[in-house]
């Protein structure tokens, strides 16, 4: 098959795409699997093994008995950074091409500090942790950026982030791209980290959506295994849709009710100080339910529920086969899920939730590091770049 | 670029995906946009002349001087039958394969008198069609039919249909098909009515909605210009997600506040005959409103407010840029569309909203038939498909 839309030969690429699935294969079976001539294919893995993206193996026989070399995909070929940069947290990381964890970094770091001293101990942390696992910029094929707020696809600039004071339109990739000499992929939190829960955990399953529950809500879709951004990137936006329990809250977006005035984490934390306990933000609501507190468990309970409540109508829209739930109060404990659980299987359709899986994150708070290399390798792995880079 | 699992070289389907889109191209053009060599492109170009999917064509003028042959997809190689069968009426139609309507034939017909007793016509009728257009069964490359409930995807039959008894598992494309001779498909019908308004009125758009407001609420979406079906084929039940106004009204499905209970055609024909009208189903309220009574319109109007109140929990998560209404009750004027904007655009968010467009579906009751006949071409002209039949 020919993609429509392509006007260019077969090149090095597609011979990348089919080899990424980690199986090795010998020049015969990568002509016949392209419809390329032998002697081309042979010219373009000459291109990659000068690459380093491709290694020749030995170790197939062919049925004639002698040898044939067979090519795999090179997963220490380049690495990749990193970074999942919350409202008051950083995680950083680099991995290697198969999206495995070299070394890693989680620091206290509050986002509205703004985009320039935020960025410049990105930078000065990237070479530090590169100089430690002895590592060079040079092999950097990537970097990765996850933001607590929404970012437009194409400029990969933050769009009217409502947490993140000066870092509206603030040119990431370009300001990290000069100081770290290699493409800058930036996206929304929540969209990574359902990129890498997808990626590592659920790689077969074809709609997936990521909801994460911290001081905001957020949701990332995976629809037929790829993400789903919506027209103006805006989909999976949640936390404004209307919860059902109480429709008076106010909410910061400036509408009443909206899902995230009543269930996240802000609003978890002051209906606990309501009740006289000392909970200043979502972290204080994980600290009170770790410490066994039952007025926490049940206001967690009832947030899960509210939750529920909205995610039971995105399932009879959507129907997704798994929902992952992830965030600092969901890795407190069973108490946010059960919720859910409870109002997703009252309220939606049988044949929606027959099969319907409803689990934490596997990957935990390092979804978002994970996924943000799974976006920088998709990009750089995509026929058209790796041709740019090869056949020079 | 080459499909990482396609285990075949370029086939004739290729080329004719490529000339599908209407425009003629030479050999060496076709070649270029493959890959291919000149001679595999002029072998494949010859089973498809010989099998009528295309014509060559003389008006193409070389640079050289020497006018070169161009090929151009024919239209009207095959034709295509359509039905599309609603609760108590039923749409048939003969296409070309660029979904221009041959014939038609519209009339009553309750979907409740069970599967053989309506399959029986639908047969007889289609006989008839051909007669009347002067074609012949061999002409059919296949057969498009929507229902008004759930179908199963991979078999193509109903799966536990409410308003369908004797439908249940039954197998509508093995019976249909030994009658024909062609290939049958089979869908819910707001996937077609979905698939139809896309293909004709808005290819260029990627993320659609279409909802039908009948005697049921039901949403096709395109999602990346393709029909997202979810997990077991039951995206798109709008109808049952709880509307915010009422939350007490009992709903066919078991639950209480869906919105089809609330704001379905049988709910509002319920609420007129409660002020003394005749209104006993969604076609009479449409009698109602086109006599331009007040009461109806009032009804009405806040019906779009409550589907509207859903659809804006729709809105935030998924992100259109279009959703198209069908349906009689959208047919029969403004006050539905009116109602369902006032809602979406007060509840979603500003950026969801900002480029949406909420609109009357422009092929209205053609709708269904229409976007039968694109799944069976799509199905038809699939590479793979395409080269079953004609690399014999």
């Amino acid at each position: 098959m020919v993609s429509e839309s392509s006007g260019q030969a077969v090149g090095a690429g597609a011979l990348l795409a089919i080899l990424r699935d980690g199986q090795a294969r010998t020049r015969a079976e990568l002509a016949q699997l392209t419809g390329l001539a032998r002697s081309t294919v042979s010219q373009r893995l000459d291109a990659l093994i000068n690459h380093e993206w491709i290694v020749p193996t030995q170790d197939t026989i062919s049925s004639g008995g002698r040898p044939a070399t067979a090519f795999a995909f090179n997963r220490s070929a380049r690495i990749v950074l990193s970074a999942d940069l919350g409202a008051t947290h950083a995680r950083l990381a680099i991995t290697d091409l198969g999206m495995t964890v070299l070394a890693e970094r989680a620091v206290e770091l509050p986002i509205d500090r703004g985009p320039e001293p935020t960025l410049t101990w990105l930078v000065t942390s990237f070479k530090e942790m590169l100089t430690e696992t002895g590592h060079r910029l040079a092999q950097v094929c990537g970097i990765g950026i996850g933001l607590p707020g929404p970012v437009e696809h194409a400029s990969g600039r933050p769009v009217n982030p409502p947490i993140m004071p000066g870092w509206d339109n603030f040119p990431v990739p370009e300001w990290l791209g000069e100081r770290l000499t290699a493409p800058v992929l930036v996206d929304n939190d929540v969209n990574i980290m359902a990129r890498g829960e997808h990626w590592v955990t659920s790689p077969e399953v074809d709609h997936l959506l990521f909801v994460k529950v911290g001081t905001g809500i957020g949701c990332g879709i995976i629809a037929d295994r790829r993400l789903h951004r919506g027209a103006q990137g805006a989909a999976g936006d949640v936390g404004h849709i209307r919860a059902t329990s109480s429709v008076d809250a106010l909410c910061r977006c400036g509408n009443a009710g909206c899902l995230e005035a009543v269930a996240g984490g802000a609003s978890m934390a002051a209906k606990l100080r309501d009740t006289g306990l000392d909970a200043a933000n979502s972290r204080d609501v994980v600290r009170l339910i770790r410490a066994g507190n039952a007025l926490a468990a049940q206001v967690i309970r009832q947030a899960g529920r509210d939750i529920g409540g909205v995610l039971a109508a995105v399932v009879n829209f959507f129907n997704p086969s798994v929902i992952v739930v992830g965030g600092d109060i969901a890795e407190a404990g069973e108490h946010l899920l059960a919720g859910m659980r409870e109002a997703i299987y009252s309220r939606s359709l049988p044949l929606a939730t027959q099969h319907l899986s409803i689990r934490a994150s596997e990957l935990g708070d390092r979804a978002g590091v994970i996924g943000a290399a799974v976006m920088v390798v998709e990009h750089v792995l995509a026929p058209g770049t790796v041709d740019q880079t090869v056949m020079v």
